[in-house]
């Protein structure tokens, strides 16, 4: 059983990331910093003639990395009240891998995982940072993924989610499968 | 009173600017392409002591832009239940502007304005792309600009929103200023 | 086609009714005024040895009724920001009607239904009533039951609906089958 | 500092009733067990002439009890993806009560008290449960009282949300005011 994590924080050693050694330690996971990549936006080609363009980035290299976990943490800081822009461009791009004739077995494999989500806002996330909740259930519905559970934080500045002892305990507890 | 319209969409003529056009005829409003423009993702840089670097990019034009205007329009296509990346990207980076000395006005001027959301989905949109509707809620409610209507249209293929006629009468009449 | 209007407004010709009649006119539906039964709410007793006890109300009477057709509109105020007591109470009991011997049929024959949902509100119904679609979405899953499409309205005062233009029009095309 | 619980269980010793006493104890809390009044439903008559008529039932007795209480715990188990039709009941009558003389300091007192959730659900219920959080919030909204916090349990049959050890913790945690 391998655990990936997906990392949308733009902020080293930030709150999100704190929370998310709670639930995965550093040596438990393999943990994937988007920020450390270059991922490009999607352009909808869905429909043109030629398809998609091909795209000189790390998209792919990081899909392929993804598929060899069996579960997947996606860990993003609550930016205006949904996944960070590095985190959202790395999933709008998998309309781009779906119709890629080298990942037809890409959603069928999503398919198999389950999904985590941890994610840290500063204005009422535990209310607010629901909306993302469900637009990740969604998500997970599309592939088939198995929406394990989530947990939501709370901390504005530096350090701060070290006073959130709730989801500092529901996240050391998240994860089902290192329990 | 002057309309602004933000177009998150990757695509050129695609069925969520369909929708826009009947909502803010090309003339009656100024229409800005994310897509036509450079912006960098956010790096969170909120709590370093030397703040948040310049980035050499579109951003702050298009915020002066959207500035001029009284009222704005946020149209989107829906990407995995949310907004577009680009639009999230463009989002997200008002973070930084809000902590720019040049812009301590920026809060408030949103606050004087009025918003609306299009948004067009191809997977039951109607209900899965409300927590888009509420998360565009939350921020709205942030800078205290008022959330004055949203129109959500249904289609996948390219032109099949025209058959979307509920959108496409609703979206007629959205913008109040317009009737 | 038969359609059936289960109505839980408390007031007599109130707004909700309205905008529903603009929906379903009188002579083109079935329409049921839960105010006019006495429904009795649930006692939850799936897991007493006995089961639930037999209720001497309304409820069975106007299942039978709600079955013999094959659109079902739910046509609520938006009490609190969801739907009112009378209704809910109505839904509550039909746990119990799954589990009555004369009723195996009913989850299989509500799937086969179609539903919509007609609301109305005074406090920003189009925001605050979403948890309220997205409830009704749910209990339409968990039957298999299609939920084609909703409305939602703005009302306070009597006769203010109206004054909603956009809620009336697309009341008037809401139910597929009438056009 | 008095809390009071205001239970909407239908059921003598269920799962939701569990839960609730990890958070507040016996003997810490005032229990009212909605079970055991009469209370009817609401008849909006908001805007007729004579106004809301006076109903013989144990509603008011409620409320008195409830506005001795500085915080108010609602324990619902989620019936139908929304809170139990004699929680909803209890609620919508407090329309009844803000437009009775003798209670206009009602809204203003509500304002002054913290409020949470608690609520256990048998289908995905930290998922399908999320609508009931987002109404339960913007009811707290209307009376400006304080939404301090909520926990979702998972359960079904009885006894089985001593299964849900994440559950049983964070309510054990809930209240801030015991801890």
């Amino acid at each position: 059983m391998k655990i990936a994590v997906i990392h949308g924080s733009t902020r080293l050693n930030g709150n999100t990331e704190y929370l998310t050694y709670q639930a995965i330690p550093k040596e438990k996971g393999t943990h994937i910093f988007l920020r450390d990549y270059n991922i490009e936006p999607i352009v909808d080609e869905r429909h043109s003639e030629e398809g998609f363009p091909e795209v000189n980035d790390d998209h792919e290299k990081l899909i392929d990395l993804m598929l060899e976990h069996d579960v997947l943490v996606f860990s993003t800081p609550i930016y205006w009240y949904g996944m960070s822009g590095p985190l959202k461009t790395y999933i709008d791009r998998w309309s781009q891998i779906m119709r890629d004739p080298d990942y037809t077995h890409f959603r069928g494999e999503l398919g198999k995982k389950k999904a985590y989500l941890i994610a840290v806002g500063g204005d009422h996330p535990k209310v607010k940072g629901l909306p993302l909740v469900q637009q990740f259930n969604y998500i997970c519905q599309f592939y088939g993924m198995r929406f394990e559970d989530y947990v939501i934080g709370e901390a504005r500045k530096p350090g701060e989610i070290r006073n959130d002892e709730a989801a500092l305990k529901a996240a050391a507890q998240l994860i089902k499968e290192l329990h």
